[in-house]
């Protein structure tokens, strides 16, 4: 991706990019994540996300609901809606965790 | 939000960070965004990359069709929805184009 990207840009390609690590290898099933690695997906990448938020048990749920064509393949599609998902009902969590982290640093910053 | 979060949780966060700062200032219309501003931040926040794609039109076009409850704001569900509709039928090519740059820097590296 060319230089100049915006933030925004470049976290909608990390999360592109992190949706092709996951991947299916087997040629029959092209650009989508099996069910069972999307599920290890949650655990390695947004593990501290699900943990502070005691939101997992609605991640699998989700999981569960999701799979709209039901071949148990998640498309990119599926995948984005699925992490829109799991954000939405904590979005103000995160903002508000975000903010007193940044104040925590600059208390930090200030104290040293 | 801690330290240690993973790539992708922070992308996540720059995606939450970016609904709020374009969030409706209008007491009467918490946490939505209004069309113009949505079409504002479109082109502030995701101009390289709906340049590059020609997928202007499309995010026009899919705009529009959105705001499921027709309020004319948009809610953090219908920002992710929407974000999404514009990269899922780009993912391809947002992967191809990083690959690419990813190999021109390689072989500047190489050559310096």
């Amino acid at each position: 991706m060319a230089d100049g990207y915006t933030e925004l840009e470049k976290a909608v390609v990390v999360l592109v990019e992190n949706f092709y690590k996951y991947v299916s290898k087997h040629s029959l099933v092209k650009n989508k994540i099996s069910k069972g690695s999307f599920r290890k997906m949650l655990q390695k990448e947004l593990n501290h996300m699900l943990t502070d938020t005691g939101n997992r048990k609605a991640a699998d749920k989700l999981i569960q609901s999701l799979d709209a064509n039901h071949d148990g393949r998640i498309s990119f599609d599926e995948y984005w809606t699925l992490i829109g998902g799991i954000t939405g009902p904590i979005a103000g969590l995160i903002r508000q965790q975000d903010r007193q982290s940044l104040i925590r640093q600059q208390d930090q910053q200030n104290s040293s």
